[in-house]
């Protein structure tokens, strides 16, 4: 039953091997991300069919003690020698705004290709960032600012078929995941979880940006951008952080059969932009309620190619890093094709179906339809019946909790059919107010 | 609580819109996807940044009804003139080695760039292709050739280090997919799951291409040239068909927390290449236990970005359609470069672990270790104590089934703990020897 044969590897014996290209890459910032660069650069020497130069790595401190041996790299702290070294390609992997902002522009105005991993950056100056690198058509390459391991911007970008997406589900922070799913399976509370995933280096000492959700907001307007041409802000976007779920509502929602994620959602099918950024209950059916940990993962509903989904690791150095010199590979390849290929989408490359619109501006809402995932709380709901009195003001309900009388308060959680918010919102107005019970609800999806 | 804001579409006005490109394309047979094709590229004029025009349609009869309203097409009957309508690329769709391969060929050796959805093709005449490409020049694109819908060849093929694999794991067959998903929700049983994805038309009248996995193999070896870069005829391919499951198998596998399911699996990590397709006992954490029905996924091991993950729709005209479009959008841009970047993976290219090693050709074996799903089946099962006559003979059992003694056979299932194959076949040998009982066996993943 077993077959050993040989396998020859594929030999064009007919053509000599391409010569392997030397690219000369700076890199500002030699912090983690900036570092495993430098690192993984020297690792992969002959065995790409491209070899890397680091020509300049911008610091702020060149006595810093750094993880990766920075005697042999030309270290500099002045911006200007960093891009007077004529790299192939600039990275930079500074993160935030200032410098980054100004010293990318001035790299696309001097012509040199850029790959940037700061969604923080394009988010906030997508707009300007890609009008420059149009201008001077130069690529502007940013596969590492999403899914940072997982390559499928660049895919997306140069394929208008299969971009021809109307919307997408998404778990674009592995922190918060992280945290989410160890509250999921072993009942820990919001506070051990966070702990736990600090002590795992999972999460930063100040993990606010990614707790509360700023981190996939910007994600989140980097895709919108990428992949249906809106400008739209951060501050636009409604969020909430998940410091509001409890270790109660994972076993809840597991009873469910489903559990909180931390979601990015966003659609424009219809006649607005809906973007919503926090957690949301997602039924065990759904491919993103089995992406555990720092996973990160997306779904996109494509008009001619279906359902896209693609998972992987959102973040690590090393992982960022390779992606980072993937773009840099790409960036360095064929000039002025990539750079038009890998644009975000135009206003006449997006979704067909808009095609008949004008070209207004459309709204962006938050989720305002769908089915909830409520918890109720109050020191006397069993004498409410509140599933009844909800039903009774027309919101159905499709599952609900027995009550949990612990430590003296009553809780209930209860997932609805699909309901519009604002009805929702109003019915469980009129529950507070009958049964001074407090309600928290969420997004759940199928 | 609902944010409303304008959303401004992206406007590069410092520049004029690009132009749209026009691209004549010549496709080689009109079936189904050579028809779908045909239509989508009407349907989507005016909407994407490229234009596609059918210069010429390569058919038997062009008198056959068609779905598609083929009078405005201009078909003929002679390869001569389709590749005489100077296309800017040639589409083949024809399926099977022979007449493709010569018209391919001919397409290639004229300088005209190809993209070919046909898995058949690649995997027995791919060397031959492939060096006819690369001597050329010329791009050789073959996205919807596996994972139908699914854009992640060409992804890896320019980007070397996420394309440092060392093995898959993968459904890539939508039939017999669709057949087990049936036989594990419904409880049918393997004729009745088939017929069912007949009517459905999600199997061919003779599906046996299908169901016993040839169409799977060549998938895989198409995996393996562009992945590691080996040349390996299907034939060297341990397979097995899914006829063998039954609904009994599955309703047990969903006992044990899992279900089994139609993969292709290649591993060369090690000293060999073990390549596997057929039926697998997949744990319910495993990510490819949730894909169901037609959906096609490839879960890729690799040296730097951790574990990738891809899926969608494997097949379906417009799905395919869509994709071969999107590889003549990329067939038609930048020539030169982009062959050499879907190039298969060159030895020089491929993983960096296997270095080290001379460039001799590695054996290719079936799975020979691993954890087996076992059923046993006999009509005295019941006095044998199979689980542990198999531990003193060293097979450690990690879960067994109660014994099922409908229609008068006695049967029963067993997981194991991770035991090579060569040990666990002979202790089935004495199994079977002491108490008669017959073993049948598949993988099992995690």
């Amino acid at each position: 039953m077993t077959i050993v044969a040989n396998a020859p590897r594929v030999q064009h014996s007919t053509i000599d091997p391409a010569p392997v290209r030397e690219i000369r890459v700076a890199v500002l910032g030699l912090g983690q991300v900036g570092g495993a660069i430098a690192a993984l650069a020297a690792r992969a020497r002959g065995t790409l069919p491209a070899s890397f130069e680091v020509a300049s790595a911008l610091v702020r401190d060149p006595r810093k003690p750094r993880a990766i041996d920075a005697a042999a790299l030309p270290l500099t702290t002045d911006p200007r020698t960093a891009l007077a070294s004529k790299p192939d390609v600039l990275v930079e992997v500074l993160g935030g705004i200032e410098p980054a902002r100004t010293l990318v522009l001035e790299a696309l105005n001097a012509g040199i290709p850029v790959v940037t991993a700061n969604k923080t950056l394009l988010a906030y100056c997508g707009a300007e960032l890609f009008s420059a690198a149009a201008a001077a058509g130069v690529p502007l390459l940013y596969e590492a600012s999403v899914l940072a391991g997982v390559p499928f911007l660049g895919t997306l970008g140069r394929r208008p078929l299969a971009r021809s997406v109307t919307g997408f589900r998404a778990i674009l922070n592995g922190t918060s995941n992280f945290v989410l799913t160890r509250m999921a399976r072993d009942g820990a509370g919001f506070a051990e979880a966070l702990t736990s995933a600090q002590r795992a280096g999972f999460a930063e000492p100040d993990p606010s940006k990614d707790i509360e959700g700023d981190d996939a907001v910007e994600k989140l307007c980097v895709l919108l951008r990428h992949l249906a041409g809106f400008d739209i802000h951060p501050s636009q976007i409604d969020k909430t952080g998940i410091a509001g779920v409890d270790g109660r509502d994972q076993q809840h929602a597991s009873a469910f059969g489903g559990t909180v994620r931390p979601v990015a959602a966003a659609d424009w099918s219809g006649e607005t932009v809906t973007a919503y950024v926090g957690p949301v209950y997602v039924e065990g059916t759904n491919a993103l309620s089995r992406v555990d940990g720092v996973q990160n993962a997306i779904a996109l509903t494509t008009l001619w190619s279906g359902e896209l989904f693609f998972s992987g690791p959102g973040a690590g150095p090393t992982v960022t890093a390779a992606t980072v010199l993937d773009d840099v590979v790409e960036a360095s390849q064929n000039g002025e094709a990539t750079s038009i290929e890998h644009e975000p989408a135009s206003p006449r490359a997006a979704n067909p179906r808009l095609r008949h619109r004008s070209r207004q501006t459309p709204p962006v809402t938050s989720v305002n339809d769908g089915a909830w995932f409520v918890r109720l709380t109050s020191s006397s709901l069993g004498e409410a019946d509140a599933p009844s009195l909800l039903a009774s003001l027309g919101v159905r309900i499709r599952r609900a909790s027995c009550i949990d009388a612990r430590s003296g308060r009553h809780s209930q959680w209860l997932l609805t059919h699909p309901c519009g918010r604002a009805h929702l919102d109003a019915a469980l107005d009129v529950l507070s107010a009958k049964t001074g019970c407090s309600a928290w609800r969420i997004p759940a999806l199928e």
